[in-house]
């Protein structure tokens, strides 16, 4: 048994299971009788259920703000129980990632920048009765305790060569418009565009700073602004959020309700053809 | 006033208090002032509101999962502020667990071996003041706190001699049925039954083998996969699940839904008929 | 860089960001970054969206029950991005307050007895991009962070005078009857009120103990209760709760629903003209 190491390492809990059953509870039992002296924090168990893209993304935006050698135990898994692998990444950049190889980890991971991928199949860091439902309990719970512990990314299993990758929508580009898509809705109903700010600063550059506009779906043209709080109470605005993303919301509403949209809405930014009035 | 002891105990957390408040909250708040160095972990606080039923299930699916000396705080009490005592049991496997006796701790405890029972009568080991609306807070959290910081159960009140069952239907068996009925629904919408592994196995023994298939009310025979992910996507399908009971799923879908069954549906195993198709 | 305390410093988190998303775990991450040794307890994450009422209100309702040098980071925070101060509190009881200024704060601050106030403004104590929508990344956790790491409330900015008040409902009160409102509904639905205990006691005493009712728009009286658990199954109710604080149920169901009531709707305490029924 390895030697733990001396600071309480912390293991970060991102999962689809929601907060009415008891399995990530579950799951942090199992952690804390392996590595009781982990730090566990709840990333978040609501990731919409089955959705990987919801969870790739949120682990995407979120894994740099945690210490450096934090572990993700992230696991939205609609195909658990059969042929995909569960794997554990350690990266260049400290982070360690362990869930389902079915593009969950691939964003973060590609961001942090893989190092070694292992498939967790070492039946001595697995519980003893693997169940074909539950394996955020039977294999993934019990490889982020032992990684926490200090074993080798290496006892868990044998090396993997790549990911499966994420497919995500890219947006397009030309020199009068830039079209995307919704691809996730917020907690506030705000939603989360794939077009990022450097492709806003781009085409602003090629306006001259003109004004730019956003449309969403037959939407009438909705402003730019700085900031939430500098739109009118109730106002539609568009603002570059906190991912770095063009982001839609209404102030002290749900954008979502409103323009009905959700992730795949069509979202095109271009000039603004009329002044905006205040 | 008791030494500490070495390793960080644990405190689990199963309420039906729900996430919009600050109830969950407050007591452990109450919890970190009283035993500083407790652990405290939320196995659930979603359980549905006044179901001793789903709460009781919870706990019994969970508590072996933890530290071995873990102390289960368990709160859904519909009779707070009336002659139901709150008391706390002390295991042969070393589970501790304290909540209102009212069946909610019943299936876990009996699990786990019940060693000693008390009634949480004690004034030094409770809230000041005790309000008739939250025990939880007043009489529950402290008396879980005195136990992480080593007092003796014995101080907390005296001794109770059996505990307070909790009525679960039992499934009936013959020579070829089972009949038994739906006693949860997940999270995912999957529908947890009475019937477990072993009358399953039975069944199938009595069948020499023979498929088994399940209906659900008056639902077409539902096939018994080994693993939710050997289903074909969209489509229905039991499984032993990972309580080693008979669960009925629908793959990337909700099975209380699609069924529209809930908690007292019956549910029936027999000889599958037809040959399915695959 | 400060000496770290030997207690490990407790931060309560409260805001309205939801369990949907990842944002309060982002901000967990970013405490457990810079304060490795901070104790982090949720208080709640659902506090209805911007409802700086409700987040006033949970708070003062909760802090006087976490150990004494908690640090609560408060986030509802319709501003966000304007002109509101982002400030830290530290209070004669002990307790520190991180959030917004926004009355967010004030009912728990004016309890705990303001000390010192600054305005959240020092670089060095902020992440170092700081973007216009996520306060509660880039300046809040920071600060709280910094707070629970020893280093003085001094540094983090320039004192700040005085806080923006909470707007709160009073009731009114005659020698007949008290007229107040619902100002909170949980989440088992139960409706919290403006009327204090004292102000029922009051009336009573005017009344010489004769019975008191509760009328909540056009319904029928309602019998004040000792306790929850003395109503019949079923009954409505009205008792003082544990907030010291009138609140009007319904056993075993949500008195919301069952009154269609919400915050604002008016309620009377007057005496009973008939006698009830039990």
């Amino acid at each position: 048994m390895p030697t733990a190491t001396r600071a309480a390492p912390v293991i970060a809990l991102l999962t689809d299971f929601g907060h009415r059953d008891h399995y990530a509870g579950v799951m942090k039992g199992v952690i804390a009788r392996l590595a009781p002296r982990a730090r566990m924090i709840d990333l978040t168990h609501a990731v919409a259920p089955q959705s990987i893209v919801a969870g790739a993304l949120a682990l995407a935006q979120s894994w740099r703000y945690f210490p450096a050698r934090t572990i993700f135990l992230a696991v939205v898994d609609p195909g658990v129980g059969t042929a995909r692998k569960p794997i554990a990444i350690e990266t260049r950049s400290g982070a360690r990632f362990v869930g389902p190889d079915n593009g969950l980890l691939a964003l973060a991971a590609a961001q942090a920048g893989i190092g070694r991928i292992v498939e967790l199949n070492a039946p001595r860091y697995r519980l003893s009765d693997v169940s074909s439902t539950f394996h955020g309990r039977d294999i993934f719970a019990p490889a982020a305790a032992w990684l926490a512990r200090g074993t080798s990314i290496r006892a868990l299993g044998p090396a993997v060569d790549r990911l499966i990758a994420l497919a995500l929508p890219e947006p397009s580009m030309t020199n009068k418009l830039i079209r995307g898509e919704v691809i996730h809705v917020d907690g506030f109903g705000n939603l989360i565009t794939n077009i990022g700010a450097v492709a806003v600063a781009t085409l602003s550059a090629c306006f001259r700073g003109k004004p730019l506009s956003v449309r969403i779906g037959p939407s009438a043209a909705i402003k730019i602004y700085r900031a939430y709080g500098d739109a009118p109470t109730g106002g539609p605005l568009a603002t570059i959020g906190s991912f770095n993303l063009l982001e839609i919301a209404v102030r002290d509403a749900s954008a979502a309700l409103h323009y009905r949209a959700g992730a795949g809405t069509s979202v095109v930014v271009g000039a603004a053809r009329a002044r905006y009035k205040d």
